[in-house]
């Protein structure tokens, strides 16, 4: 199945990191929409930024993972043991689990914003809203979940699927709640305006969602690659960025600073997008835990396959045709004509294209934010983090 | 069917109220499941408190629906035309509607506690935080119609039969996403407060929107009657509470002032559901807009039920018998003997004088809030609107 894979994973990666050439540990996907976003997986942590990187996600652990426990500790009997459950906590039995809880990227760009704008104490002042925006993460993936039908997360069966979907959706509201109930307990200068941009930053988040859905149900050549592009940055980029501004107030930043700091999120979220995108497409099945091609058998709207849709080209006619048949399993070769159809129409080099200039724009609103370059360098590791991407 | 009936219907009402005599427009009920709260459908506006519940709801929708509506109208398009036909301002084709977005109850309970206690300035004040309460409550009813597989609300399909789950899901988190940025972006000393408590009170609906739908899978006799009258309290009497607390707040009351005024919509607000479940088995056909006995058809783990079922008595055992057998479509006779067991078990009595105290307790802790009966008239005449009902 893996066969049409051999001549594209030898390409060179979308983005160019140093200090990848070692990886032996790459990221794997877990949703066969591939917007799970940043931070799910297990994530490559070699090179120089990747060492960077993995400190700031530990240390954010080590701050974040008390105030979280502390909040979802708080929520009554029934909705407690869902976000236990959600978070790797708790087995679905109720006995304690070891726990993989995500990556804690959202939390470690909040208090890389903080620090990098205020320094030391403005990273610990930013806690709460470090917590309250991994509350919003997790609000959106119990409900995504549901409305996507997946059924893996973090290597174990969705909440839903363990609890069944109302007690998911119940048990994501409360999240959602939790977390601006944290930041109106909060006593610090910037609360008001960050639970106002959290909270606007949630609508973001289903619109975004709800493309996502309504999306599934159209016929490919109905979609605009500006749409898919929209969404991507309504599901991705949004809580990055609101992640980023969120850091930057609780720093006593100006509305100029907060901005470009939620550019480079935002901008930062839709490079990884690009990236994971082509990984869904051209990413080896021994590194992402998927069946090769897994996006393009799953007939998913992903940025390559819109872009190579919108080409005008003969591969986009052809491409166009093998997505309106349904995928019939098990047809390998299927998959990879069509794979190789998105690539001759221009899919594969637009995403990879795209994902660069993202990565350009993000540090561009980066040094906009942050013109020191010592400073910054906790936000750039996380940014390449998440994209860093090699199969 | 409704044969019955015609004894019961005799009796005096649950709660006795001045100026009920002349009601011809009785409450419709909206749910089978009986848990939409007061103010959904059309109450009576007959009598004295009649007239001044009327006014006050009445001068409430002038205050709040310009900025509710304001509100609804930022949400992202996709969002805003669902929660637009929800609120019945939009028809499910876009194009305008009369609407019927409910009676605002609860954002009358907010200004009225507010007036109450800080007078015609604080009721002014109070707006952003009873179109906050009132977004929070329609986030419920989105969500509850989705998980309780309810189709008719407000006498119209509910949203997710019209748009689907997944879309009526998202407009509900969009809506609770508004209602606390709503209170982030307000600039008066109570906002950070009040977005606390309206969250916490959030948790606690989900809490019980969960042990309701939990209870549904369960036996009769595995229901205790405290369990019922918690998840009452949960589902109806919170919000109604924190209503009242919040325009406490808005007033600049007091810790002990807030509580009592939360403890006021409360008790309200569980004398309204134990009134709500007694129409639900006896209610006149003609008023309620339901088949007599609908909520002993549906199985229905009402208060007066499930205090039957715990009597200890005879009928009881007959009652769980009747019970433990799905209803049979048309068989008014097995309804009818469903009922005169609730009744004979003690059910019926139960609630009557359980709702007496219940008001009882709400008026006693309004004495509490607003020592001054003038001051306290608006709240009072609300509960017994709430609370009055004749079929």
């Amino acid at each position: 199945m893996a066969e049409f894979m051999t001549e594209t994973e030898q390409r060179s990666p979308a983005v160019p990191h140093p200090g990848t050439a070692g990886n032996t540990r790459g990221r794997q996907r877990e949703t066969a929409h591939g917007h799970t976003g940043p931070g799910e997986g297990t994530e490559s942590t070699e090179g120089a930024e990747g060492q960077e990187a993995a400190a700031l996600l530990e240390r954010t652990r080590t701050l974040v993972d008390p105030e979280l426990r502390a909040a979802v500790g708080s929520l009554p009997g029934s909705m407690r043991r869902i976000a236990l459950y959600h978070f790797g906590w708790q087995h679905a039995d109720g006995t304690p689990a070891a726990g993989n809880g995500g990556k804690a990227i959202r939390p470690a760009l909040v208090l890389a914003a903080a620090a990098a704008l205020g320094g030391p104490a403005a990273r610990t002042a930013a806690v709460p809203a470090a917590v309250a925006v991994e509350l919003v993460h997790n609000f959106t993936l119990l409900h995504d979940d549901v409305l996507d039908r997946d059924t893996s997360r973090r290597h174990r069966p969705t909440a839903w699927t363990v609890f069944g979907a109302a007690d998911a959706i119940l048990a994501g509201d409360a999240l959602l709640a939790l977390a601006l109930r944290l930041l109106a307990e909060d006593t610090h200068p910037a609360d008001g305006p960050a639970a106002a941009r959290l909270a606007t930053c949630v609508v973001e988040l289903c619109a975004g969602e709800h493309t996502d859905t309504d999306m599934e149900h159209r016929a490919p050549h109905e979609v605009t690659l500006d749409e898919v592009l929209a969404m991507a940055e309504a599901k991705t980029g949004a809580l990055l960025g609101c992640a980023c501004a969120l850091g930057a107030l609780y720093a006593g930043a100006g509305p100029q600073e907060v901005a470009a700091l939620d550019g480079f999120g935002r901008q930062a979220g839709l490079a990884f997008q690009l990236i994971d995108d082509v990984i869904g497409i051209w990413g080896d099945p021994r590194r992402t835990g998927k069946p090769a091609g897994a996006d393009l058998a799953a007939r998913k709207k992903s940025l390559p396959v819109v872009a190579a849709l919108s080409s005008g080209t003969e591969a986009a006619a052809e491409l166009a045709e093998l997505y309106g048949k349904p995928y019939v399993a098990g047809d390998a070769e299927g998959i990879a004509r069509t794979a190789l159809a998105v690539e001759r129409a221009g899919g594969r080099d637009w995403a990879q294209a795209e994902a660069a200039d993202r990565m350009a724009r993000a540090v561009q609103e980066l040094a906009r934010a942050v013109p020191d370059a010592e400073a910054a360098g906790g936000l750039l590791a996380l940014a390449e983090f998440v994209t860093r991407r090699t199969s």
